[in-house]
């Protein structure tokens, strides 16, 4: 089954928006054991007419992206009923739900939001719980073209994703028509590198009959892909397992604060995080998982001296003398965040996130890491992390996680 | 000049790399007054010949990356050759620096990488000071099929951005034969929604001759772009801001966080953050912005409501008794965050993020925000958000950046 992504919006070519939904449509589709044979970009407006009859024409299935808006380079109902020949009319039920969006949410409904109950005849109206705009999906049957099944999405991935999921992946599905799925598992790695794992383990793994291998790297996450049938998976995970298994955190793509919160939840521990340079990082990847408020107890961003000495008791003298970029301060950090918190493990990290602020001692990236726990000695990990501002960030918070997890796991 | 992206490599389709190449051409060739028509993704191999054939058909310019590597799949050269009807050869300059990178790094040289020595006849070699494969430049005059000129790149972004600034933009410049470049404003308005945008200015901004306006809308922020002469884009950007003005927070493509930060730092004020729902997100924005050390003093996850007692002050009775989703709480949490950091301003936030944890009374997705000003009276704003998790929080600390901003303008 041949499928192609088309995505619409001019600011994705004028590059003020990444555009994210083709890695992420791979993702998904590989997931139905589907691949992606095409991705196309085009700006709002008479483009995506020409890419669109292009796309029919090729491929059994085109997911297309965005000009569902209401405004007037929102034109992505029309450009399609255009290729296909079929007419556009306002749906009642779309018409219905529309205006629930507004009503909940003390909106004016104003008359361009119209144009977005409207629906090829015969299609089917997708419904949108997060946004204004219906999806539609045209059957094959409707096509008076080609032979091709056509779903116009929604952009902004809040509104596609649970689109995607309650909507489009069953009739993926079903167009497939029970296409055998190779299975899949990704393990997911943590402490250790890339091309330290390739080195150990591709050899092996690649002599395994039928398994396809892919490895992603991601910040000090490395992922193994293992694509095949079960026995060769298994023959797979084996021997990953046997040469990093205690580097893996998850084998259901659990990210690692779901599965931090997941694994504290289960123990009844509590969590108390004192950040510095990543500023609130780690407490927001904590508090992204539903339920962490049984975990997370406190979290201080202590940016100024002054509050890692008021919130946390760190000592001023050393902050003063050692400065606060510091195995000591590290220490008392996660000492103090535990005593103030009553939790049972508390994190900490000071550091130079860049791009100002290094010195010859203690160059930019340079951070200290602390950890807590009720009970046994303060452990400060220092490492150092050559990466832009953000990126130094995700890192830090990233080890962080990795710490809490192997101390909730003992 | 018509100016066509395409990239090339499974792995984007797969979903295992994010394609970057989209939003990076655009903004590179944005500088140099050029617009991207087009972005393409096809997977390694033979999809490579059809769509480059379909780009060359229709465009003036296409820009290749990726399959210049040494493997089998790497057919990008062979593709180019077979669909412009020119010969490969050996290139001796070519080879020569393929040689010298594998011995400046002691590296064996394979007899795979020799065909990456290869070249169109006829064709300009750019050579490529960081990775083994040079980049080659098709001028029209040679292509055979159509008058359109092909830059063949590497695909890692670390040997593709150098190659692009020392040998692609000048050649672009020489082909786009001084264009005119138009300008573009991008005015990013908060506290209004895209539609009530669209309704009040689109037809007296399409009316203005020359001129191109865009709207992107995101969580709890619209871009409105325009594009075209200076002369059309002041007229239209003094539309938007008559209407609008207040709502407007940059027109440079300043994020909030990083306006927030400016302006702040620039009155010598401090910022406290207080949250609950948020989780730490708002601070994690702040501090994105290099230079937020000056602002942000205190960061406060208050998660547990014994965490809002002991470091915030809040009231344990109300608590208990009105519960932590409530308007005194919120300016209890401001309050005390004002107090504790002697912050010039504070915001604190108490929402439920759901999935769980919502009443008749207070339903998921409500929001109270308290804003604290030194030497003024308290205000807290009640906002409902009917969105996933971490959209929520999204939504709510664009709210949150968007009151401080106001209260650090007036």
């Amino acid at each position: 089954m041949r499928i192609e992504i088309l995505n619409t919006g001019s600011e994705l070519l004028l590059g003020t928006t990444m555009n994210t939904h083709g890695q992420w449509f791979g993702q998904e589709l590989f997931k139905l054991g589907l691949r992606v044979q095409r991705q196309t970009t085009v700006p709002d407006g008479d483009a995506i007419r020409e890419a669109l009859a292009e796309c029919i024409g090729r491929s059994d299935v085109v997911l297309v992206t965005g000009g569902l808006g209401p405004t007037s380079d929102d034109i992505t109902r029309e450009a399609t009923a255009a290729v296909l020949g079929v007419e556009l009319i306002e749906d009642e039920a779309a018409m219905r739900s529309l205006e629930a969006f507004f009503a909940a949410r003390g909106y004016e409904m104003v008359p361009d939001n119209r144009k977005q109950a409207q629906v090829l005849v015969g299609a089917d109206v997708l419904p949108n719980p997060h946004g204004t705009a219906p999806g539609i999906y045209v059957p094959p049957r409707l096509n008076g073209v080609a032979n091709c099944a056509v779903f116009l999405l929604p952009g902004p991935p809040r509104e596609l994703y649970p689109m995607f999921e309650a909507e489009v992946a069953s009739r993926l599905r079903g167009l497939s028509g029970g296409e055998t799925a190779d299975g899949v598992l990704e393990l997911k790695l943590a402490g250790i590198g890339e091309s330290a794992i390739h080195q150990k383990v591709d050899r092996l793994l690649t002599a395994i009959p039928g398994l396809e291998v892919g490895y992603c790297s991601r910040m000090s996450e490395v992922d193994v892909r293992l694509i095949g049938h079960a026995d060769a998976i298994s023959k797979g995970r084996e021997i990953v397992l046997a040469a990093f298994g205690e580097c893996c955190f998850s084998e259901d793509g659990s990210s690692l604060e779901e599965v931090v919160v997941k694994r504290m939840s289960e123990r009844g521990l509590k969590l108390a995080i004192a950040e510095s340079c990543t500023g609130g990082l780690i407490a927001n990847r904590v508090t992204n998982v539903p339920g962490s408020s049984a975990v997370l107890t406190h979290g201080f961003v202590t940016y100024a001296n002054e509050a890692k000495r008021d919130l946390l008791g760190v000592s001023w003298e050393d902050l003063e003398s050692i400065g606060a970029v510091s195995e000591p301060v590290a220490r008392q950090m996660a000492d103090g965040a535990l005593r103030v918190s009553a939790a049972d493990i508390a994190v900490s990290v000071t550091g130079i996130a860049g791009p100002g602020g290094g010195s010859d001692e203690k160059p930019v990236g340079t951070v200290f890491i602390g950890l807590a726990i009720k009970g046994q000695e303060t452990r400060v990990r220092r490492e150092r992390y050559i990466r832009d501002r953000v990126s130094f960030k995700q890192t830090v918070s990233q080890t962080a996680l990795e710490m809490i997890f192997r101390a909730a796991e003992s």
